[in-house]
């Protein structure tokens, strides 16, 4: 096989793979279509079926096709741009942002959030669900802690539980003045309830945006939100515009 | 196997497993520690070595193990938060900001860029590469499109390639007024040339943060960046310091 680089480490099959159906995708086929099934694809491009697995699934990971049970694997459309950070600030349910609040319990939460909002490890604090969509689509699922200290008017005597008490909650947050509002994205994965709520399979690939609110020099709430990271770009900035097509090979000089 | 209800899907059995082991990664070892082999952990919890195969991926991609040649599986750090965006907007390379000029050559960007940049599909255009590195770690490599119009002062005589080109480029990017800047995040792939730079495999899941810089009205430079996703957070805000851990278990309520 010729001599070998130290440095080089030799391009996967499947790589090179996904490459080649990356350009087909691009001249062949359009958005919303069905691919030929697996045995057809694998003879076509002389590869065996591993191989091509493995190349859908990254061509699915960067949001090029779709997989879907009962419809088989179509080309996807173009992921949608969702604006996470406003250039000012405000509160989660303040002004029309495409979230819907769909619950709200009293619980204690995981030990990094409590530590994250300075609450006693067995304090329970509201957690708010809510669910955000665009076009149509399911995009994101989030948790939002608030400590009772935030909302500290809260009256438990009306709607208990439910989305009703989660406008509550929320419109009690509102109340406090804003100071400021940090964010953080990361990969992570979907939990099973994540992942019936985005339409997504256990353990799918999600972005994670964490965001802390402060009030009063402290952090007055904490949202977790996990949107799917397939169909999602998420923007920041003032108009939420940057159009580039991530395509790994568009984004090579 | 009893009655099956329309909306449930059935946990995949290497997401029960990436839960058990997530667990005893917790209790039993610590950051940097090696784990047992395949054979052994396979063993250990009664899986086969494909299932066990599939969760120490989850558990990587999820940054909670890292896999590297010649070592094994080792626990991994926390990640690492790396500052995106912050309130005062600034061009590439002003002031310290851990991102190091490498490169810069004229060339003809992806059509994509040339739309974004609203060049001609045929203009050569700056391309400066940069890398970002992080408690000695290299975090990001980027790709930063500068249009000939940007800087137009740019003399071709000395420095021709190379880091001091690069940095000439970036100099002469700074006398333009930028009038604002945005960006997306996005999951992606690394190409070969970003995972030798980012110490990762070919098609690694990366974060990819578009930025576009503004100046005069239209978009002066275009910044395409890719982030590990095992070891890095991205930051936006003001302090950059929101620290929840993201182990899906732990932002479970």
């Amino acid at each position: 096989m010729g001599t070998t680089q130290l440095e080089t480490v030799p391009e996967p099959k499947y790589w090179h793979l996904r490459t080649v159906l990356s350009e087909a995708l691009e001249s062949e086929f359009s958005v919303g279509e069905i691919l030929p099934n697996e045995r057809d694809l694998a003879a076509r491009f002389g590869v065996a079926r591993a191989t091509l697995r493995q190349a859908l699934e990254q061509l699915e990971l960067e949001g090029r096709l779709q997989r879907r049970r009962g419809v088989g694997t179509t080309v996807a459309p173009p992921r949608v741009g969702v604006a996470v950070g406003t250039e000012q600030h405000a509160w989660p349910g303040a002004g029309e942002d495409g979230w819907q609040a769909t619950d709200s319990a009293l619980a204690v939460p995981p030990a990094t959030v409590a530590d994250a909002l300075v609450t006693g490890a067995e304090d329970p604090v509201h957690i708010v669900r809510r669910s955000r969509v665009t076009h149509g689509q399911p995009v994101a699922a989030e948790l939002l802690y608030v400590p009772q200290s935030s909302v500290p008017d809260l009256s438990a005597i009306d709607a208990p539980s439910g989305a009703a008490r989660a406008r509550a909650v929320l419109r009690e947050l509102q109340r406090l003045e804003l100071e400021g509002q940090e964010s953080a994205v990361e990969l992570g994965s979907a939990r099973a309830d994540e992942a019936r709520e985005l339409d997504r399979l256990t353990g799918a690939p999600v972005l994670v945006v964490t965001t802390r609110y402060l009030a009063h020099g402290r952090t007055a709430a904490l949202s977790v939100a996990t949107y799917r990271a397939d169909t999602c770009r998420l923007t920041f900035g003032d108009t939420g515009g940057v159009e580039i097509h991530q395509d790994p090979e568009r984004r090579a000089s």
